[in-house]
């Protein structure tokens, strides 16, 4: 990080939030980019008034972290889940942050006196995904997949943000796999989300798989331990949501025609043990078809680092990109 | 049509070809898009030169037709199956033009002496699809999937032609329905296509459903007929297509978050006897969930009027736009 001495107090600063259900991440920059501050708190998803509360304390916990004050911050870039019309600023359907329609835009700029830019987080996590890929090697159109208590895409198609027509282009995990599979939460049957998103995985072990903790406590990356450590019943688990997962990246690639796929989330951070059966999956189907040999090539799909937050960082250039660009 | 003496035999001119495996279209406009002749005539698939030969064929029947001359002409666009490098005009993998690697574009811009345009089928035809659904609503992402030999879509976004990284995007008939399931042409198994194809159509009714024709002459038509007659294996074939082409749909809608999804190909020209089915399966899904009431509107869905050829009037607006525009 940079010292903000050596910027001072006067330097033009740039807040980035990626607001979950559960926490709220802040990143704060310079002009240039530099990492001043970052800084988690717990999102109170009591009222969307007190959701607000809780952004504003993430901004002003980067700000004191990095001994600046909210006169030099420039703009504010928020990635939030629900459909979001980023024009006017306006959240819906949020259910996770108990969130019908809020004009979070226009509250955020009205309250910190800052123009803030708003936009869902899986399209905004795709430019955070797309600008970090492209430190790294040219690509024009990449698909990143977020595997966590849900399962989502953000595309960046011809190097721009693709969002559809309602905003919510990428949403494979509610494509159905089968008529008659679980119930999920968005009220269908199968969706593909109940069968690899972070409570499906401990859906499908608890019962067969033991744990060493309470039934409540186990997670996703629990499973993947299980499997590692030669669980047969846990690696059953592993190889069918691993095979899902495999035809969900066929099914982007298809369609989407991309350079490459990253995958990230809470359920991809488990690393190598969830990424390796992925790849054993795609060279199985690789081999059936010359189609799937040119179009899913063997270094199309990437793990994100558990390190780079790409809603944070999608949100500031999304900030920048209306403010100083 | 216009009458070519009201335009003079100096009015230029533009072709569209649509290139495919049995026949090959061809649409003769003005600048202003009035149609002056069409014709079609047999592909000769025999070998790439006489591919070449065939098309000009076309090119000199719609002229004839239109008492015009090849000096008239001041673009040629030509849509093709297959992987198509669109700055080259170059075309591989277009298995069923036994056509491997081949300079289309080059060799009829040299034979014709016209400026020749070249570009995928689908995409071309998705660009047609658009501009049709343009002239009676505002859309600005639109997919165009075309049931027939073969399944596919194309997928114009902001509206603009998306092409993908290979050009392939819109391969939908190969993303995996089932690992297990009937062998594809593309050497992989239980792909889409294997389900929904004409051929697959075919082969699901062969058998169980009687034709007054020998097996060899049935295509997907008969098979609709025989459906709506009230044969009960026909009925439950038909039943199977459109739960999963109505899941085909749903699966370009959440990936691309489209305005309209615009039917066409030869087996969607059986009419409502093929959209009727598709469309109760799209009811019983959209019930299910806000999420795909949202997304998948009851009125997505258009068939393709049988009078329209996207592919033909597409590569006039690809001649069109790289010639006068």
């Amino acid at each position: 990080m940079m010292s903000p001495e050596a910027n001072g107090r006067s330097a033009p600063l740039l807040v980035g939030l990626d607001i979950g259900g559960t926490k709220i991440e802040a990143l704060l920059v310079d002009q240039q980019l530099n990492v001043w501050a970052q800084a988690r708190r717990a999102t109170d998803v009591s009222h969307p008034d007190n959701l607000v509360v809780s952004a504003i304390a993430a901004i002003d916990d980067v700000l004191a972290q990095a001994h600046a004050d909210r006169a030099q911050l420039t703009g504010i870039g928020i990635g939030i889940p629900g459909q979001v019309d980023a024009v006017a600023g306006d959240v819906s359907l949020a259910v996770n942050l108990n969130l019908k329609t809020y004009p979070l835009g226009k509250v955020m700029s009205t309250r910190v006196g800052v123009p803030t830019f708003v936009e869902n987080d899986l399209n905004i996590a795709a430019v955070g995904v797309y600008r970090w890929l492209q430190q790294r090697e040219s690509v024009a159109n990449v698909v990143y997949l977020s595997i966590g208590t849900g399962v989502a895409a953000g595309v960046v198609l011809n190097g721009r943000l693709y969002r559809g027509s309602h905003g919510m282009a990428g949403e494979i995990g509610h494509i159905t796999v089968d008529l008659n599979g679980p119930p999920c939460n968005c009220g269908a049957r199968g969706c593909l989300e109940t069968y690899v998103a972070g409570p499906a995985i401990v859906r499908q072990a608890l019962g067969s798989v033991t744990f060493d903790c309470p039934d409540e406590e186990v997670h996703a990356g629990h499973v993947y331990q299980a499997a590692q450590t030669g669980d047969e019943a846990a690696q059953a688990v592993v190889q069918n949501v691993s095979r899902h997962l495999s035809l969900a990246i066929q099914t982007l690639v298809m369609l989407y025609d991309v350079d490459k796929v990253v995958l990230g989330g809470g359920v991809a951070q488990t690393g190598d043990a969830f990424l390796s059966p992925i790849l054993d999956e795609l060279v199985q189907l690789r081999a059936q078809a010359p189609l799937f040999e040119t179009m899913l090539p063997a270094d199309i799909v990437t793990l994100l680092p558990a390190g780079y937050n790409p809603g944070a960082w999608g949100a500031i250039y999304l900030a920048k990109e209306a403010v100083w660009d």
